[in-house]
Parts: C-alpha cells; structure tokens; sequence
C-alpha cells in the first residue's frame, strides 16, 4: 500500500484522503461532531454558506483566523468544546480547510479530515477503507506549506507506519522526519506561521488545544457531496 | 531579512532566489562552469535547445534521468567533471531544474543555482546580492516535493543561518528540521524519488557526487534572460 503526502494540496486522488488543516479547521469540525452535531457542511464559498442559514443551523468559519460578520461562530474549537450542537447543522467556510476538503473531495473516493486531537482514529479509520493508497494532504496557509500540517501529517504516518507495510513517497519521508525531530506538538504548531497568527489575535488557547495528541475517537468522515457542500459525518 | 523556502516553485519572487534541483541540473550546471563552459544557458523547452545546435555548442539535459536523443550529453555532473569545456556554452534543458529556474527568472531579482557542492559559496552569494529575501526554490519532482532538495535547502539555510539575523518561514523551518534530523547527506539522496530513480538507471554514481557538501566554489548567477534562455556564469 502505498502512502503519500501532500505538503500541499497539488494533485489528484485515487482512493483515501486524510485532510490535515490541524490549526483549525480539521479540528474544530471533528468538535461540533463530538459535541452532537448531527453533521458539518464544508462549502466551497463564504456565500454558499451563507444561503445556508436557516432554523436548525450554525454558521461557523473565520477569515485570517477572525471570525466572519454575519456567521454565528467564528472557528475555534475550544469554545466549540464548551456548547451543545445536538441536532444541528453545522456550516463552515475557512480560508484554507475547507479548500484542502474540497480539493481532495473532487478525485478521491473517501474523504477523512484529521488533526491531532484525532490523529489514531483517523488513520485507523482511513486503513479500514484504503484499497491502494492513504494521501494525507496539508492544507497550508495562503498557497504555503505549514510546519503545522506537516508535523501533523508525520503524526498520521507514524500511526500508519505501524498498522501496515507501506512504500513512502518524499513528502511522507519529510513528514516523518519533522515528526521525529520534535518531540512535543505544542512547538512545531505554536512556532508555525499559522500558530503565531493565531497567538497575536489573542486565540494561543486554541493552539493549545489542537496540539493534544490522540484526545478524541471521532472521525469526520465525508458522506455526501451536494450543492450544500462536503457533508461530513461521524 | 526574510529567508523562505518554497517546497515546489509555487510563488512570485522579490528578491534573490537560490534554486536547488540537487539530483541534478543544479549541480550538473555548476561543474560545467567549474570545467571551464563560458556560460550554461537553460532553455524553457527541449526544442529551443536544439535550435541551438551549433559551433561551440553543447546540448545538455535529460528526461526522467536519461539522455535525449540527438543531445550531445546527459545531466550526469560525474560525466561533466571528467570533461573540458573552455571556451564551450553549455545549453540544458532537463525535466525539473529548468523549468523551476524558469518561475524564479520569472520575478527574482538575483537567481543562482545551489546544489549541496556549491551550498557554502552559494549562501553567501546569496547573502551579499539580497537587500529584503531570500528565497530557496526547491525544483521537486514532477510537481511533488523531493526530500533531496529539501534537505539541500536545509543545509543552505543553516549556513545562512551563521551570517545573520532572519525571520524564517515555515518552508524554512521545514528544511532546517529535515537538515537537523539527517547527518549524512547521502541518506536524504539516496532515499529520495529522485535518488531511487537514477540507482535504478545506473546512475547512482551521480548521486554519490552530489552528495559531497561544499567541496566547489563555482556559483552559477543569472546573468542575462534573453529568447536563448536563461544565462548563467560564474
Ligand atoms: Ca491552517
Ligand atoms: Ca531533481
Ligand atoms: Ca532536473
């Protein structure tokens, strides 16, 4: 089997796709999710989410880690800890997550978004579906690789590394190598351009919070492409 | 001052800009000035190097490792380093390294071929020409990142590391782990795509040749970009 990733999201798919946006967008869908979200709409714009609202629904993205005039919550998975979405709907827009889905959606057959919190149960998961391939896709920052996702990604590897024989492409090796070289999460995500972004608006708690390891079993898995958006289910 | 690596060639370019395509145009063109060539031109096409044919003239490049037919060498730096150039313009055209030379021409003020024989003179060529940037350009392989020029950048941006103060992005920081994490540069070679391939051809000669860190001092500079292609001396 073979296993792949992408230091950015530049290529088609062929079978199973782990999506990495760990700072935030990955993180906080699997956390509506945890917190009874009966499912998360990625849409492929800020409008299209928009057109969205209705009874029943949140509205939840941000904009250069900034919340967004007119959605109800902005894209931090720590307040999303601290409320109940039980039976609702969440739709989310984010500047660069919900690309990454949405490019990764257009080709591969099973769509996973993973992020630390995640991380053993995502790459279980995604080994139980792959016939012939896992590719693991960081999302990046503004058309940029980020430490962030690619720490994140060598995470993902190692967990896979000891489920199956796999053959490595580069980007996996790279992966693996940052994985390796940095022991505790909080570093590579606190010191990624993304982290220190998120530090000067005041949000360094939420790069807390996506740097704990394996916390959570809830996988967001894509079950549905329609005009919504990517609908992504546990 | 900025010091950025770009994974692939994916941006615009202010300032200087370092390309690496170790394995192997970028250390290919260097011994061929090393060897006494009077300029490498490397043409955005394989057929605008052939309409280059003539005295004085020697086609050069390779296509998935191997020679092209009715070229009058192949991308091996081994071979060129056992030549004599004098007085000869070297034209190459290969199937990363130029084209990711061609996107830093298409906006760098200053762009200069590094590979790991140069890494040293190279950095500080690097250093004396940037007034705001420097960026690291990794050639990639078939528009997927290459764990050989990522640790080549890594090894380019710990030298450049000892001559000043830097803001690092997180491509940088990237590489500079890659770097850190590996000691023997024929590891990241030898285990890449790129290295893997040329062993399988009977190359792997080359690779060990690339490897050899710092042992030149022959930078190739842009010095013209005309309808011949890019011009380097040293
Ligand atoms: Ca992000
Ligand atoms: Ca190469
Ligand atoms: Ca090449």
């Amino acid at each position: 089997m073979k296993l792949r990733v992408d230091l950015l999201p530049y290529g088609s798919y062929s079978d199973t796709v782990l999506v990495v946006d760990v700072l935030r967008a990955t993180t906080t869908a699997a956390v509506f999710l945890e917190q009874g979200a009966s499912e998360v709409r990625f849409t492929a714009s800020l409008e299209a989410a928009l057109e969205q609202r209705g009874e029943g629904i949140v509205l939840a993205g941000e904009r250069g880690g900034l919340p967004i005039p007119d959605f109800d919550l902005g894209n931090s998975p720590l307040e999303a800890s601290g409320l109940n979405f039980t039976g609702r709907t969440v739709v989310m827009n984010t500047t660069n997550g919900t690309t990454a889905a949405h490019a990764a959606a257009a080709s591969g057959k099973h769509v996973i978004l993973a992020s630390l919190r995640n991380a053993h149960a995502a790459a279980r998961r995604a080994r139980s579906l792959a016939v012939e391939e896992i590719a693991i896709v960081c999302a990046g920052r503004e058309g940029r690789s980020g430490l962030d996702d690619v720490y994140t990604a060598g995470v993902l590897c190692e967990y896979l590394l000891a489920m199956g024989e796999w053959t490595l492409d580069d980007g996996a090796r790279i992966a693996l190598t940052v994985r390796r070289q940095v022991g505790d999460p909080l570093e590579p995500l606190a010191g990624s351009a993304a982290g220190e972004s998120l530090e000067r608006v005041g949000l360094g708690q939420d790069v807390q919070f996506c740097a704990r390891i394996s916390e959570s079993t809830v996988v967001p898995v894509l079950a549905e492409h329609s005009e919504l958006g990517l609908i992504f289910r546990s």
